[in-house]
């Protein structure tokens, strides 16, 4: 069972007006998270695409429960629960620098063969990568 | 029963290596979809802001079913299934110019008192003017 | 001598904590005003890219005077002043509602064959619809 | 003298369909890099905004030379020639791994009294902590 962290802070061109993180840049911190999490297990997102393989997103969730502000260091904990096959489902969470939960999600991606434009299942060399990594 | 709909041209800044929208930017749309749908019953979000009023984002979900492309004009139908009491959710759907579902979501808000900044039930002034917009 | 308009409406995502438009966004507008021309123009540039051509960005300018905030309706004008060579220049000026210059700047490109990666003098298709908008 | 360095990874949502980091981004990694040098001269943005200072960008401009592409770990190399007084401009320059120059440029801000919202001077508590930072 493996969790991966990744630090980020804040940005000021994050926050919106309402003087806290804009909603929309949580859906980034997951990717930021899952890109991390690849790079660490040896697979960075760009050796992925050079072996032809993209994996377009299929659903995405995000509760959030207390504002990102300005000046918030922010720990990504990104998680697999289970092995992908058609569809790879990512889980994130959220916590700033009191270790308060400020927002958990899941991310679900598919697989393309970048010539075709195809679905495919999940490339070998992925399933060989993520099977010493998922939480069971 | 109200839908409301908004068109938008894909923008360049919004695609990504994959050659499609990023999927972070759908959350925006949808944002854009609730703003116009906001300014159209004549609340329009600075007004509600005035009024001392902050809507924070408490969830929001998204499904991917076709990706949206440069050149694509999106056709962003936002609408209320249920009237807001502490919490407000609105679905959103978009499709392209050939009317094909691209993408569907919903977004809950919650509603701030700005001055204290503690949670209030969705003002008066909102419930007058969605009373007669709520899809039922 | 052409000048193209496009109006578009704040989005709250494009708010910072200092309750304006990030100035990023700007470059962003200036963007969208170009692909605006471009489209008017007959060429829009997924239809540049289809051929083969790239235009990367190689300088950007942008003066600040007026924030402009939620709640403002854009008006960004889109012009050039020469015919491009090795490299285009357009100039944008963003007005709000009330007719007040808000921004200017420039954007300079270059044009890249999208095969070799190499760059290219600008193709004549592009000359051709450009020579008709030229302000001189 | 003092430059200041913020090492940066490439984000997969800063990507464009050119298959390279879109040129607004730089913009942003010009402020996240202010930023890091304000946060190490012990002076973060956030405290600045607490004490009622707030600095609206007024010019910012940006060459660019060779793209950032994904996978790439950027240095982002901060710096100010002269004291701010009205106004401060501070410089930055990006370099990627294999330490060759992607973008230099520069940004132009000025100062706000946040109750009042007028222009200012700068504060005495930036001259004070700036004064061993400026490079001449």
């Amino acid at each position: 069972m493996s969790k991966f962290e990744l630090y980020l802070d804040v940005q000021y061109y994050e926050t919106d007006q309402m003087g806290i993180v804009h909603h929309s840049n949580y859906i980034r911190y997951f990717e930021s998270g899952r890109m991390a999490m690849l790079k660490e297990v040896g697979l960075p997102m760009h050796k992925i695409e050079e072996a032809g393989v993209m994996m377009p997103i299929t659903a995405v969730d995000c509760k959030y429960r207390i504002p990102a502000r300005l000046g918030d260091r922010l720990r990504v904990v990104t998680f697999m629960n289970e092995m992908p096959r058609a569809r790879l489902t990512v889980h994130t969470e959220i916590y700033n620098q009191d270790d308060q939960l400020l927002s958990s999600g899941s991310v679900t991606m598919g697989f393309i063969d970048a010539s075709s434009r195809r679905p495919i299942r999940c490339p070998q060399m992925i399933l060989d990568i993520f099977k010493e990594h998922i939480n069971n």
